[in-house]
């Protein structure tokens, strides 16, 4: 005979994916009902519209399955009065919930001073390449003026959800987790023309606010300029370390040194550095034209005294995929090496300086 | 026989440059002296460090030698004091005191939204291609933390001097004014890490604080991005209009979108369109390669409904020759039928929606 109390032992195993507690002690197990092999109970969430719910229910019904003598299941559902989620979301309508219930080992920024060196490229490849060796990634587009990370990612518009703890990522289709502010966007080529204090803000909202979940590593693709949005994620976020970005285009290597300069103002290491369109290959005689000039990266990176961690080529055929959605397409041979010695040198995260849910 | 009348005659006719006032006006002439064929004078000048010293000392002889029987003019110098110079200079402390001795005809800011796309290049090459039509022309570098144009122009590096009516543009070897941050800067390495407010302080003070003197063209070369420094330019230069730059990379064309719906919720108009990196002519073939994918520009002007005002290659001599210092020996033929197009369309500016001298 199966007793209640074997049933609430049982989903005591289930974890409610975003509050990190299992379904009991969160008290969304009620009115629990046996005859003979078949179980009844009602589950409380926290939201009908909660887009885990189907996740929920079958690992609560499996759970319950997996007892001795059980045949057959049936969940009802019920969301939980206004009090209740009170409780076990303390302070649910406060900014920085989610960050309470996120776990992520590493926050890579990658970053350049200069526009147009492939930034979001890198931070693309970086994160399609550390995908590609089995780590949980996510993809914080900080770029609020110009975010170019949807385009590379979803081929189609996407809309992320809410959930009661804050927006869920939208998730790409190897699974790399993105959020930007061209995923709020009425249409992406809207203009947001907003002053500093609004760029932080958004930027601290896709920090604290926003569900990342367990991530390995969060890469954080940053505009050019060090003025606010580099400065927010620098003195907010808990960042391992910062990549740069440059290439071999005429100024490039003095306003990626101020970035450089930025970093060690602000006491954030730098991982390494990548330079982008070094060169293209010509389709017709196989030789490596330097169409902006000689590399000056290897130079650079002495003078910075951080690692050279790769040299990529202009590609046509990344232009195209990158417009279309696809770059998870992207073969990227030379990235997996670059991927792989960050994920060798990346610290685990700082304590942030300027806690994130403590400011507004 | 010459009289002090004749003299102080002649020298009515000699302005000072930046007061826009004649000397005698001014009360700079002092202690008239005449020996037969010889006159002497004492020039109170508002400070004998005026970088316009000697040009206005010669000037100066030369309106007394014109006169018959003159053979001889010695002029003695001699500041101002305190007093005289606030008489003349109202309230030379406050902001924005050299913006009322401009004369500017023409502002023409030049915006992409995405970086690395040629914003600056294009910036100095139509600056180049105006001062080449014999127009006088200046460039006001309103990219704060990645500022470009000081390399392109200038070999060594370049202090720009005081005036008593505020700072001086720095000029280039063919006469175009410019005046940027990087000019400031203890070393062009050096980061400027700040948020949007001292950003726009910045440009404001470019605007309000240089004396640009006469200008027929003042090119404003804006950071990527639609935040602070675009907004301070949009809304408190009088701009004749804006150039959008752009590049057949991926996603370029969305964030230009975003840049040109900013002019139009701030009623700038759009001169027109610059498509930059266009292509790549192999050295080997001579085939055109379009390295970053197709053209989209003609289509995104159609979109826009603006001219497309031309298509640029990328070709690694300009890339050397500015980060040489050295972009005035660019033949450029290809943008001198650009800047003759903007010329013709170019309105004069129009009122400004709020006076940077009002403002602090």
């Amino acid at each position: 005979m199966i007793t209640e109390e074997q049933v609430r032992q049982a989903l005591e195993k289930v974890m409610d994916p975003e509050l990190k507690r299992d379904l009991v002690e969160l008290g969304m197990v009620r009115n629990v009902e046996i005859q003979d092999s078949q179980v009844r109970f009602i589950l409380a969430l926290t939201t009908l519209a909660c887009p885990l719910k189907d996740q929920i229910i079958a690992e609560a019904k499996a759970a319950v399955l997996a007892l001795d003598g059980v045949k057959e299941v049936e969940v009802e559902l019920t969301e939980m009065s206004a009090e209740e989620k009170k409780r076990i979301l303390p302070d649910h309508d406060q900014p920085g919930v989610a960050e309470r219930f996120n776990h992520i080992e590493h926050v890579i920024a990658v970053m350049s001073g200069k526009g147009g060196v492939g930034k979001s490229l890198v931070a693309g490849l970086l994160a399609v390449a550390l995908r590609r060796e089995g780590h949980q990634v996510g993809i914080l587009d900080a770029d609020i003026t110009g975010p170019s990370i949807p385009r590379m990612f979803f081929p189609t518009r996407q809309w992320p959800k809410g959930s009661p703890l804050g927006i869920l990522p939208v998730e790409s289709k190897t699974g790399i987790k993105v959020m930007s502010i061209n995923l709020l966007l009425h249409s992406e080529d809207q203009a947001v023309i907003w002053r500093g204090p609004l760029i932080s803000g958004a930027i601290k909202q896709f920090w604290g606010d926003v569900v990342w979940g367990d991530l390995d590593y969060l890469i954080v693709d940053l505009p050019p300029g060090t003025s606010d949005a580099a400065l927010t994620v620098m003195q907010s976020l808990p960042l391992s370390g910062v990549v740069l970005v440059t290439s071999p285009q005429g100024l490039a290597d003095m306003v990626v040194k101020k970035a450089a300069q930025m970093t060690v103002q602000l006491n954030v290491p730098i991982m390494g550095l990548i330079e982008n369109m070094s060169y293209v290959v010509c389709p017709d005689t196989g030789k490596k034209l330097e169409v902006f000039g000689p590399s000056k990266s290897a130079v650079m990176a002495k003078q910075l005294y951080v690692p050279l961690l790769g040299q990529l080529p202009i590609e046509p055929q990344i232009a195209e995929l990158c417009d279309a959605g696809r770059i998870e397409d992207y073969p990227a041979e030379e990235f997996a090496s670059i991927a792989r010695k960050l994920a060798e040198i990346a610290l685990p995260v700082r304590q942030p300086m300027f806690p994130v849910s403590r400011t507004k």
